[in-house]
């Protein structure tokens, strides 16, 4: 038997299920489910995600068999819904719109009012006993037609640059100038039977094909339509964005229509059962009198307030359907229990009232801002509707990113001019130069200027500058309306309906009130309450710790996983910063960063340029005071705490990239010829300089700079040790691919050991030798390694460099095309490929721990605060991730849902006892 | 019980044996092994190579358990000499020598006479009766002993920068100028009597200490003095060039001293048991009357021939030993005989006659020329001395090497003026200027000049100049000389004791008869022959196809490997030369050199800068005909033999590298601003190039280029396949490191291949897809490119880059101290890292054929034609190792010796027939 391709669903009944989502896609495995729990669903049937992949291996054709199929499913949803579809006197109309398995708001295209053709119409204004209203939907199917499926599925472009729809749309605009009117309500039944003619007849003269007059040609076309829209430019760009990938492919929902623009019985509404900006467990939604449901989201008309509660003080005065039809609301309400008891998480429904009957249209698992996230998961735990284990698995890692986003400072804020209150869509603080368009938004933003990309409201086309744009504002739009969606999506400040801006987009400027603000003036946005302020206020940095809710999860999280978490960094201040994220410790201290003071790189640049080892010597040696502060400041404020200080790692002309003006100067101090400068810079010029002279490289060829560094890390360690502050030094040699590099500088570094032990009259010294494993090889002998260091930490931007063979600088002349061509998934400078460079980090861990039991292994590369690479650590038997401090709270909490996913046999984190009995061990 | 450190030999017994090499040294070892088969040795004992290694464990002292053990192997020696070690009336006088386990010529220090002292000096003159010879025997020891022993071994430097050694030498040249004399043997005892006195003076006062007066403490001091030079600067350097680990140490052979020049019925000679500079079966030697051994091997003296049918024309008026004295001759060639039969190898043996009783001090395999060790190796295994599979084992594949030297033009040397002859000590022609120091000589060579060093003698203070020398000259010195044994070590164009010329190294010139001769003048060298001619001679390739026993053993070889041997090269002509050394297909052909005509490149850099796809495209076109010949060129040259091509693979901008003058010209053409061009190339740099936008990642960015290539390879190979031509071109994609680059460029080839067909009307047309294996992802996911993949070819130099984090152009900044303080054994580029980069190959093979088990596998790195990384190839399981022409004959005589090392399970050489069927198979 061939595989079931469409599966029906409505009156009661369903073939699928919310299980069945990678099949049905989200949107449609909820129909089936909602309409098997009784919620009232309009019947229809999904075509499969499978039937998209067979559509593109088809060349665009739509098996036999499926069509078969949904020929049958729609007598079934004919009999539920008693209307025949293109039947003359009681037509079924129908909806048709995509459902991947992960929402992609706005991507992929949708058409209504399907059936609707000279044949059916008289029908439609019979049942209807509106012909007005049928006309409006005639219009808008011709409309929706022509854009999706009769222009953009089959690849035209516009002749002449304008497409059908902006074409049509201008007719319609200019037909409502010449009779006077704003809205569309205040066209005529005439108006739009004209409409409709000049419709038809613009469309075939454009796109050189009239529109099919033919019920079951417009529903084969629109089910065609949306799998071509899986592959249009907009969905590639966003699933790209958001990690999904192409494959997936989308299902296609065939659906009754039912009419939220029937008259003034009639409505529709986007809600969502707990509010998706704060998390607050209040029911949150709107709705608008007459309408479609796009409209809603469109965010063309401001909406309606779903009930008294959900009010802003704007809206005292209009009327929320709690108020308005409170029989409705209750029906909903009571709905709204049902599907968040049965989902066991919020949801984002949409429904339909059609002459006062209540319809709904869709469920899905609601988008939520971090904060929301983590007050509904912490919430929803506590009152047991789900257990820890699900609440934290229910917090997207990055979500935490927004938590620890930077607030406008409130005290600022009071005395700041206020120029406009719209709705708090997305959170934190957003301060930035006016724009007005994403072009410029990217434009700008590529130049390093932070953004605010203001518009009247967003469309999927604006992605891009939204994403480069620091905060989003616009003029229209609700909580749900595109804008809202995707900012929220991405945790980036966003005011939406902010209805007193007036925008000239073409002239460049905004007025709000009286004040007038150009492309390029300051504006500040508080996400989180929706007020805009004039200029740029100060920004005051995150304080999760406030939020009580984040504390407690982050609380279960620390008592879930297996792995600690520790910090990057140089600086006390830094430092700080990150123990008050919770970093447990520093994984990586790079000791190039404290060299480029003026007071210092002077000292470095005569070691570097020095002729002959005495005088690098007394350079280097020069260097020994300054290094020994910054650590001991470091040791201190990490007390307790082991701290990972990474060797001099760079190649040296990093250090001596001088002009005319310095050369002279350094010249001076070193009693040299300027040429004699400029020679010995251009000696050290390399070809591959990232596989050049550098790491421990140098510390073998200068072993004084590894002297002096080791001298500085292990003298400040001996004198806080003297005054009882508890040190754990680990001293890291960089660029280990063969265990003799690490046999030459560890004999060195414990050998300064002895000496600091002696001159401190210490018996007993805190402290690690180990290596940065960032070399392939390393990874293949790293047994051999780990016969005599004490710890590994993996370098993986290093290892992906070297690994891939991609140097991090000029990835960008190739990058972009591999993305595009789908030939990597991902940047693996960003996420972790675990496909070929895991492999590598696996057989490091492995080989090491089989020479070395006590082995520490840790990674300190930017992916040990991704939340993929930071579960794959996890799965590997690392000891810590360490991440930049503002990613310490996401990879605890990435920590804790792979401990969930995937329970190791390893203890928790390693205490620090036993951290120290291997140190001493070890040591010779 | 403790380990034995003590090895005694002597008297027809011996505690070790010739397979304790590792233990007891080279010498040492057949010391024992003499003595056992009844060879005359003087009695004496080993101290182990062990004790070495405690030597330096123990901070340069020995055991105390040594001590007693030599002492007690002492008693046994003096019983068999019959003579007691510091007897005042019959004293035993000892040698004290190194004994590595492979011979280190001239590397380690030697003290002769040992036990001399006031006390004994009276016995030995009662006993030898010969006063003179006992105050020269003294003069010699004190020379020794202060040099080897109280200078070198302790470690100090001459405060005047003159050595102890030249001080005395200079005091002993200064008396026979004194006394108007020129031989050493003109001096009379008085004269030696007074220069001991002179002598111990100038050590006390120059060393701060006496030479010491006990011969106990002269014993232990002379040990350890050889100890201690395993590790002087110029033993070092000598292990680093051939390759001999450092850990090994050295034995010390302490031996009972028997006199050469204890007047006119003693001598003293070294020898061969054939001869080593052609292979000959013929007894070959050289001796001196009336000296000690290190007098022949020194060159001071131009030695005697030993036998009538050795004597070269100069010689016919000069006795050998055979007519001097038959009977010791007699002795001697039985002896030669019974060596030869014991170790079944040509011998390198050293002998004294002390008052006509024959001593054998030394028996070694002796070094040869590569066509003495093929001819040797052959005619032993024709008469069954040894059999084929031995016979291969014998000859080092990279002495070869000697065969495939080019000569000087016979013709031209008819027409050209000889200047001198000497004896013809290495092989081949040498064609330079003349240098006359060794620093010159690295200096020149260094700035890419050919030059003859041309030296009174060689020492081992002058291995660095030597190496870089195209040839090397010596006045003085016979067949095994310093110059002559290094030479022939490496394969070098050497001629010695070329007696006519007269050195004048300060004056930097050389007189020959008439002639004078100046630093840079030319000159030309028949190695074989021994001639020297003025100027510089045209040079002829090499033929070993017309040497019949390097024919006899290629056959072997090739009858025994079990893997291919291909060649690197993109020319018909390169090509043609590598078939007749044996190649069986090309490896690897570089398509980007065919890029650098001028014809071409014009159109190249129009690619590279093109604006558009449309302008890249027609550019790329351009040079589709340039390509196609080429390939027709190769392909015909290859006809029946497989052939890879591998795709461009360089970074753009190496194409681009212009002088303004051909910005200019190219700004023309190309009808843009001369800005436009520098700005785009700007663009195209990269800081790592190694690690940017080149290999398959061109091809995937500007897929054209890859469809310009393939159709160039595969219409060329349609045309010849017309022609009923074979034609097996394998088409390479570089740089593969994740399985959907290979994907996306191998879809593009097999386009253009079906294109080809049906263009040339083609059923059938064969050939491979495949890739370079280089990037370490590569290896880890293998399995997933031979998915796809019909080969796999290891570019080992690239691996070897990203593996170890090296680039090859940079290495030079660090590559150097890592030799230095044996970080590194050898430099990776030069011999296969088994250790790690081997690994990736491994998996990567491995792999590969798990996923497609047919996969064709080879290398195409440099290391394609090292012997090392040859065998590892084989154990692999390569179907081919592919390496630059003339490395091919040394790559099947390495891939023969590792089938017999190491069999394998896999037939032979895959046949072009399966290779044929695996390409039909794979296509799609």
């Amino acid at each position: 038997m061939a595989k079931k391709s469409v599966y029906f669903f409505g009156g009661g009944k369903g073939d699928g299920n919310a299980t069945m989502k990678n099949l049905l896609g989200g949107k449609g495995a909820n129909l089936a489910d909602m309409a098997k729990i009784g919620v009232p669903v309009p019947a229809g049937f999904t075509v499969t995600t499978e039937v998209c992949t067979e559509y593109y291996e088809n060349k665009g054709r739509i098996p036999k068999r499926v069509t078969e199929e949904y020929l049958k499913a729609l007598k079934k949803v004919e009999k539920v819904m008693g209307k025949k579809y293109g039947d003359k006197k009681n037509p079924l109309l129908l909806s048709v719109r995509s459902g991947a398995r992960m929402s992609m708001p706005g991507m992929m295209d949708t058409v209504l009012n399907i059936g609707l053709s000279s044949k059916t119409l008289p029908g439609l204004i019979e049942a209807s006993g509106d012909e007005r209203f049928a006309y409006d939907a005639y219009r808008r199917l011709i409309t929706m037609y022509a854009d999706v499926v009769m222009e953009k599925a089959s690849g035209l472009e516009p002749a002449d640059g304008e497409s059908i729809r902006h074409k049509l749309e201008h007719v319609f605009d200019s037909l409502k100038e010449e009779r006077g009117v704003t809205e569309d309500t205040d066209l005529t039944t005439e108006d739009l039977k004209g409409l409709c003619t000049e419709f038809k007849k613009i469309v075939k003269a454009t796109l050189g094909k009239p529109f099919p007059d033919d019920a079951m040609k417009q529903l084969e076309g629109g089910i065609k339509a949306v799998f071509q829209s899986w592959n249009g430019k907009r969905a590639i760009a966003y699933r790209q964005i958001e990690g999904i990938p192409h494959e997936w492919g989308t299902a296609v929902n065939v659906q009754a229509m039912v009419f939220g623009n029937m008259g003034d019985e009639s409505a529709t509404g986007v809600a969502f059962t707990r509010n998706p900006a704060n998390g607050e467990d209040m029911f949150y939604g709107e709705w608008l009198i007459n309408a479609q449901g796009e409209d809603v989201v469109a965010g063309i008309r401001t909406p309606l307030p779903l009930n008294k509660k959900s009010k802003t003080p704007d809206q005292k005065a209009v009327k929320s359907l709690e108020e308005l039809w409170p029989k409705t609301y209750k029906q909903l309400f009571a709905i709204r229990n049902k599907l968040e008891k049965h989902y066991t998480d919020m949801q984002d429904i949409e429904f339909t009232i059609e002459n006062k009957e209540l319809w709904m249209l869709q469920t899905r698992t609601g988008k939520r801002t971090g904060p929301a996230a983590i007050r509904m998961a912490v919430e929803m735990a506590d009152k047991k509707l789900i257990n820890k284990e699900t609440a934290l698995m229910r917090v997207d890692p990055e979500q935490i990113n927004e938590l620890l986003h930077p607030m406008v400072d409130p005290k600022a804020e009071k005395k700041a001019t206020l120029l406009a209150k719209g709705l708090p869509a997305g959170p934190g603080g957003g301060v930035g130069q006016v724009v007005f368009t994403s072009e410029a938004a990217e434009e700008w933003a590529a130049k390093g200027k932070k953004v605010i990309l203001v518009r009247n409201e967003t469309s999927p086309e604006d992605v891009h500058g939204m994403h480069a744009a620091d905060g989003i504002l616009t003029a229209k739009g609700g909580m749900t309306s595109h804008a809202a969606l995707v900012a929220r999506g991405w945790g980036k400040c966003c005011i939406v309906g902010c209805g007193s801006l007036q925008i000239d987009a073409k002239g460049k400027k905004v007025t709000i009130g009286k004040k007038v603000l150009k492309e390029g003036d300051w504006v500040s946005m508080n996400g989180s309450t929706g007020d805009l302020y004039e200029g740029a206020l100060d920004v005051l940095p995150a304080q999760p710790d406030k939020n009580k809710w984040y504390s407690k999860l982050m609380g279960w999280a620390d008592a879930t996983r297996q792995i600690n978490v520790r910090t990057n960094c140089e600086s006390p201040a830094d430092a700080a910063q990150a123990i008050a994220f919770g970093a447990e410790g520093i994984g990586l201290a790079r000791t190039e960063h404290m060299f480029f003071e003026p007071e210092r790189i002077i000292h470095m640049r005569e070691m570097i340029l020095a002729d002959s080892d005495e005088d690098r010597r007394a350079a280097v040696m020069k260097l020994l005071p300054f290094q020994k502060k910054d650590f001991l400041g470091i040791f201190k404020a990490m007390a307790g705490k082991p701290v990972t200080v990474r060797l001099l790692d760079p190649p040296l002309h990093e250090f001596v990239t001088l002009n005319d003006e310095q050369v002279h100067e350094l010249a001076k101090h070193m009693n040299l010829q300027p040429h004699d400068i400029t020679t010995r810079i251009a000696q050290l010029h390399e070809l591959n300089p990232m596989l050049g002279h550098r790491g421990c490289r140098l510390g073998i060829a200068y072993p004084e700079i590894t002297e002096m560094q080791a001298t500085a890390i292990l003298s400040a360690a001996a004198e806080l040790t003297k005054k009882k502050v508890k040190v754990f030094p680990e001293i890291m040699i960089p660029l280990v691919g063969h265990q003799n590099e690490f046999i030459n500088q560890a004999k060195l570094v414990r050998a300064v050991a002895e000496d600091v032990m002696k001159k401190y009259k210490l018996k007993k010294l805190d402290y690690m030798v180990g290596t940065m494993i960032e070399i392939p090889r390393a990874c293949l002998v790293a047994d051999k390694i780990a016969e005599h260091a004490e710890f590994f930490s993996f370098g993986t931007n290093d290892l992906t460099q070297m690994g891939f063979g991609f140097s991090r600088d000029d990835i960008g002349g190739f990058l972009p095309s591999y993305l595009k061509d789908e030939i990597l998934p991902v940047d693996p400078f960003q996420v972790l490929d675990q496909e070929g460079i895991g492999q590598l980090v696996e057989m490091g861990v492995e080989r090491g721990r089989t020479s070395n039991k006590d082995l520490k292994v840790g990674i300190c590369g930017e992916h040990g605060g991704e939340p993929k690479s930071v579960k794959f650590c996890h799965r590997t038997g690392l000891n810590y991730v360490s991440c930049s401090p503002f990613r310490v709270p996401i990879a605890r909490l990435a920590a804790a849902q792979a401990a969930l996913e995937t329970p190791r046999k390893a203890a928790k984190p390693a205490k620090k006892k036993a951290a120290k009995k291997k140190a001493a061990s070890r040591k010779k």
